[in-house]
């Protein structure tokens, strides 16, 4: 790392932590990526993941496996249909299948123990305009609050606050107020490779996109809106 | 659960968490417990947390497997030697062996996703006094920014918010202000049984204690000031 600022990102191995991942390496940051297996249903992201952090030139990538299933059936995921065909209103009217709960919380707190194991004060957190409307951990307040939180939490944070310093931690969401056009344009421009990224909830075994579930359905309107094709479906010989 | 309202309790099994638990109940709330599995040397306090959560009447009993080791062994603990026969000054000047990067910032993500699973708005953990100078984790003001976050991070929070409503998620630590030997007594006044918490940080294979390490040094001197023997060492046929 020779000198460089570490920062943690969350990678899920979707499209968004992609261009986070991007965008973190753009700003001048050594990565080292965090993602989680969950239980959740579309486990083939993990290798996306892997492969995204690869490319991407992470430093270290670790994979928190955490069982949020052992707080009951009805919060989690995996069990549960995966809507199909859904117009952007029916969506955004209703909780996501994948919706965990305090996801993004967990999500940082294991980001910010990464963080202070390392001696690195940056986390990176793919969240956008998208999720704003069903996701209350998405939007800038929880963001902010986070950022809050960590600082009170750590000995680096404490002690640069007992000094009257800035706070040391710090939440990057590069993407926050971008829609999902122009996600896919600002990775294009960091040199992304969208063919690596995984975004179905519902994927065939060989990760194939169904084309029919929420996620596959918002990323193919950002790819079309942003005039490209998408080379994961070109990938599978699908209609890019 | 019958209407009564559930509160959700980080319960180590060590005898902060039996009196924060018995705390919980005596305010009233039935009491869903959560413990973690993070690979600490002293696993056999989760036995112990199990007979304190029956003893303590909880409704649900969850525990947590989390590899916090994956970030790197520098940060934990169950490979070091755990200290014995250190004073207190000695104690408050070094990071404990049992530090855990922002655990509790992860427990506490943790409770708040449980609590969203069963609609309870209600957290209770057992710092301390004794626990403020080493960990900034322990503090009112992070205890204050989780509650912050907790609200803003959870639909019901967010919603009581846009209604103008108090928020409703709580964060509670009721021996925040107390010493060993007065949470021995407030224990005591409480019915806690003591004989079935777990303290040491270094116990043989069928849980006794050390009476060397940290963790029972504070123990005995908090009987010891409190004027009572400790009923875990009596069962060992040590001297309480």
């Amino acid at each position: 790392m020779r000198g460089d600022r570490v920062g943690v990102v969350l990678l899920s191995g979707g499209m968004d932590s992609a261009v986070t991942l991007a965008e973190a390496r753009a700003m001048g940051f050594a990565c080292a990526a965090l993602s989680f297996d969950y239980g959740q249903r579309h486990r083939y992201e993990l290798e996306a993941a892997k492969r995204v952090g690869a490319a991407g030139g992470v430093c270290r990538h670790v994979v928190q496996h955490i069982d949020l299933r052992a707080f009951g059936g009805s919060a989690l995921t995996a069990d549960l249909d995966v809507p199909k065909d859904r117009d952007e209103v029916t969506m955004a009217a209703s909780i996501p299948v994948t919706y965990v709960p305090a996801r993004n919380t967990i999500f940082l707190s294991f980001a910010l123990a990464f963080a202070e194991t390392m001696g690195a004060t940056d986390l990176f957190l793919g969240v956008n305009a998208v999720d704003y409307s069903g996701y209350p951990d998405c939007r800038p307040a929880f963001l902010e609050a986070f950022r809050r939180l960590a600082n009170l939490a750590t000995r680096v944070g404490v002690e640069a606050i007992e000094r009257g310093e800035p706070e040391p931690i710090r939440v990057h969401a590069p993407l926050l107020d971008l829609t999902k056009s122009q996600i896919v344009r600002r990775g294009l421009e960091l040199g992304v490779d969208f063919g690596l990224t995984h975004t179905c909830y519902d994927p065939g075994p060989d990760g194939r996109p169904c084309q029919h579930c929420d996620a596959c359905l918002l990323r193919a309107a950002g790819f079309r809106e942003a005039g490209v094709p998408d080379p994961a479906l070109v990938r599978y010989g699908l209609e890019g």
